[in-house]
């Protein structure tokens, strides 16, 4: 038996596309002798669809889908996910289901179980879980279908969950497992789902077709690195990261086993590779081609920039340097060799003279005061602006530069240097965007050398350093980490070893920081504990604040 | 038996404050010889908390809350909501519970069973339902203690659930129902508060007493409207809207009933008092003081004026009028007109020499191009600008004035007339802002006659009106409403008798301009359907797009 996985790369509510892309890898693999082919988790209208579900409209054309790919399902088995409907009042109305197609038919559905809500995830806001576990059979052979979570819970040893559905259908003794995903990606997560699959193997003795979600939709990454599991608990394949693909897989030689094959998993080239993908979906998926945004000659937007011309071509991309009285000559340098070593369209615009004016006209009512924050952010404001208008202008969209430790603890201006339409780097701590920029300048410098070696600087008044009003980042990160991520308290971060007036400066920081989160472009997700959906905070809230 | 209904305004993770807020309340109906003092749901923590449920010490904290009011428990009982940890590794960490103080000690818990996930609820991300369910007993009387939405399945007729908590207790013979609740304001749910009471009353034939949260959590608003029934089905009392109030029950009163106490609800009182509240408690929970705002000598603007002038007094309200060369003489003097019946600070600064820099700025890179929407923005952004530098220099914050039309089809600036902390009127309908605006002028013109009258424009270039690229918005807020609070189909609205390309056109708007709303300010919800945390859409998605 041929079983072949489609890593394939959807679009959220773009029946007609995902339609047609997955008629298209239908008929490739019947050309190819294939006798079932798998798509990921609610393939028919991509991951996550979130509130669109509660449209009946949008789940009438879900089904059209799946009636139309049932029509190919001739001479070829199709396995894709899709939502279905609840027969009965009780309940939700919705179940997040794995359709099996064939002879032209719904010839068998199989619903998800385990719903993840937690993090990103509200599956439980739509759908309601199974209480019924069948197994498939095709061409002779017993299927143990399941949806990606459903395969999460090996033995009923995670605690969050009651039922294990592959428990529930082992009685009837399948002959291997088919799981549909839209797993996403964190740069840590890789292992897990290998190790996931490997205990399940180990419970179960057979072989599994594990097929994820590859591509970005806005904020949520998936990787696909979709997965093939010989009995013997060797990874038979493991697919790419990053790229839409479709590989063709003999049972019998899965079987046989024997075969580890795994890609490469190290941390900053999968954050790389993430977020060029997430940058080439955004624009890809909203139609736009072409991005703006602001070179000021740090670290930050130089990393973005790379970015960007990577994931759009150098064509896309236009930059604009801005410097103020402020800002130092080696800035200017810095950044105009930045944009000389990427190729991309750069101009210099000086902020003075509108800097002036809006001194100027509000001097009668600043009048007696000292320069502050008002002046420093109307620096990074009239920047924004600046950018906005070329936005505007010629309809290139304005990528957001801000990373994790400033987005952490609200060391960036709202409206100003926190525009933009997504945040490329915000689920990247500053030391890891240094790092970032190290794996960059790997095969030759792109970005000058200088712009990391130099203290980080807003540069918004003279001689100022992020270090003059931030812990050194080398500290800041981890404690940072140890709270965002790990969620510990500050008591437990102190034992480790932290200042103790330290630690709770940066996590009050953090918790009074929340509006300013609240208004930021979404974040491409490379960690497990991104800002965005995923974590779910008060505003008005007093908790270490 | 005297029982005590606490209808609190809590904060958010402000652990001491609703701890000593409660511990006086007790204090207080000790003394007037009440046996029973109920406080709503969550309120030690305030609710929601979102994700600091995740924290550990959060949890810990409110332990320690509950262990102090059970301190206080000593000739009186307490009935406080607060989370309780799973004892079980299976299943979420965390219940939602009912805790019954008395002597001095936790006498009971009971837990939630019936966890709201949908709009702005999240509570199966967080919580375990119960799965046992006992009546608790005091002084001769068998009480029925359930946890807010635990009543919102009456007989199993919601098809949300599967489980009436109360039909679990029945056959212990409770004397009455407690319910303590979190329920939030929409301005058409007080009626169906008191239909679910009354539907449970008719089952069951036994008193209720129903404590709500009064109060506003960021943009979740809470009404309190607490409701004492009795057995003949009648609203022994129904508490004051929008007020912190205790107020003392004697059970053989309530049981004997006959008595109809009801507060008025009418539309345009309930929002116009929801959103003083809102403002109120958003300034006076994060310790803020005062406001400043843009008024344009348009309707929204100045509904927004009156409404800050009222939730936090004239002398804490700053405007300013900003003018440029396409604003009209009567917007100026509307708005002065405005600002002098409010006696609010007031100045006027013209925007010209600032725009002016922008353009000579910009002239060598736009060269050749027409005034556009990206001229236009300049202004709006410029206004957002000197708005924020008022309060970076001085401290007022910022609010927003956008409406909820608006919003929808993206007819507002990024980082220009959509700044702001606070979303005020972002839930209200334009031609709800009209009402709302007669609705503040009934008692003598607050809001100049002529800035209700005029057609409604953005000013920013000559004679624009926003008829000239929106429908007139008696036609726009109808076809709006239908989709975004009752989820129509475009077929379904077409069929209401709207044009079909009207309709698909604003959809389209609607959706396509998803990333706008998601870098807006929280918009106190006063509608069963906000923009924000209970609606939450893709931005990368095709869906009528």
């Amino acid at each position: 038996m041929k079983i072949a996985l489609a890593q394939i790369n959807m679009h959220i509510g773009n029946f007609a596309g995902n339609l047609q892309k997955m008629l298209e890898y239908t008929a490739g693999a019947k050309a190819k002798g294939v006798d079932i082919i798998c798509f990921p988790e609610l393939a028919t209208v991509g991951y996550p669809p979130r509130d669109f579900l509660e449209f009946d409209d949008f789940i009438e054309l879900a089904e059209a889908s799946i009636a139309e790919l049932a029509k190919a399902a001739h001479g070829i088995a199709i396995i894709v996910g899709s939502p279905s409907r609840n027969p009965v009042p009780e309940g939700k109305d919705l179940y997040n289901s794995a359709y099996f197609l064939a002879e032209g038919n719904i010839q068998f559905v199989q619903h998800k179980t385990l719903l993840p809500t937690y993090d990103i995830f509200d599956e439980y806001r739509y759908f309601e879980p199974a209480s019924e576990w069948q197994v498939l059979e095709y061409k002779g052979k017993r299927i143990a279908l399941t949806v990606c979570e459903d395969i999460w819970n090996v033995g009923n040893e995670n605690p969050l969950y009651k039922v294990c559905p592959l428990d529930q259908m082992m009685p009837q003794k399948p002959d291997f497992v088919i799981n549909v995903s839209a797993s996403p990606f964190a740069y840590d997560h890789m292992d897990e789902r290998i190790h996931v699959l490997g205990a399940n193997v180990a419970r179960y003795g057979m072989p599994m077709f594990y097929v994820n979600h590859v591509g970005a939709q806005t904020e949520i990454l998936f990787d696909g690195g979709s997965l093939v599991m010989s009995p013997d608990g060797k990874v038979f394949d493991e697919l790419p990261y990053f790229e839409e693909v479709m590989k063709i897989y003999d049972l019998e030689e899965v079987v046989k086993g024997g075969r580890q094959v795994e890609q490469t998993k190290e941390k900053m080239p999968l954050i790389h590779d993430a977020l060029v993908m997430g940058l080439r979906d955004y624009f890809g998926k909203l139609g736009f081609r072409k991005t703006i945004l602001g070179l000021s000659g740090g670290i930050d937007s130089a990393v973005v920039a790379v970015l960007a011309a990577r994931a759009l071509g150098e064509d896309n991309v236009r930059v604009i340097l801005m410097p103020s009285q402020y800002s130092s000559d080696h800035s200017v340098n810095d950044a105009r060799e930045l944009a000389e070593n990427l190729g991309v369209q750069y101009d210099i615009i000086t902020i003075e003279d509108i800097y002036n004016s809006y001194d100027n006209t509000l001097k009668p009512h600043f009048w007696g005061t000292t320069f502050n924050i008002a002046e420093e952010n109307l620096q990074a404001r009239i920047r924004g602006m600046l950018l906005m208008a070329f936005s505007n202008k010629f309809g290139p969209i304005l990528l957001n530069t801000s990373n994790k430790s400033e987005m952490a603890v609200g060391y960036g201006t709202l409206y100003g240097d926190m525009c933009g339409g997504l945040s490329v780097i915000g689920d990247v701590y500053k030391t890891e965007v240094f790092e970032l920029a190290r794996y960059m300048n790997k095969d030759g410098e792109v970005i000058p050398e200088n712009i990391i070696t130099k203290p980080p600087s807003a540069e918004l008044r003279p001689n100022q350093k992020d270090s003059d009003s931030l812990p050194e980042y080398d500290i800041l990160d981890p404690v940072l980490y140890h709270y965002i991520e790990q969620q510990k308290s500050p008591q437990d971060i102190i034992e480790m070893g932290y200042d103790e007036k330290l630690v709770r400066r940066i996590l009050r920081l953090v918790n009074i920081n929340e509006f300013k989160r609240y208004q930021t472009a979404p974040v491409l997700r490379v960690s497990s504990k991104a800002f965005g959906m995923g974590r779910r905070m008060p505003i008005v809230g007093k908790y270490l604040a």
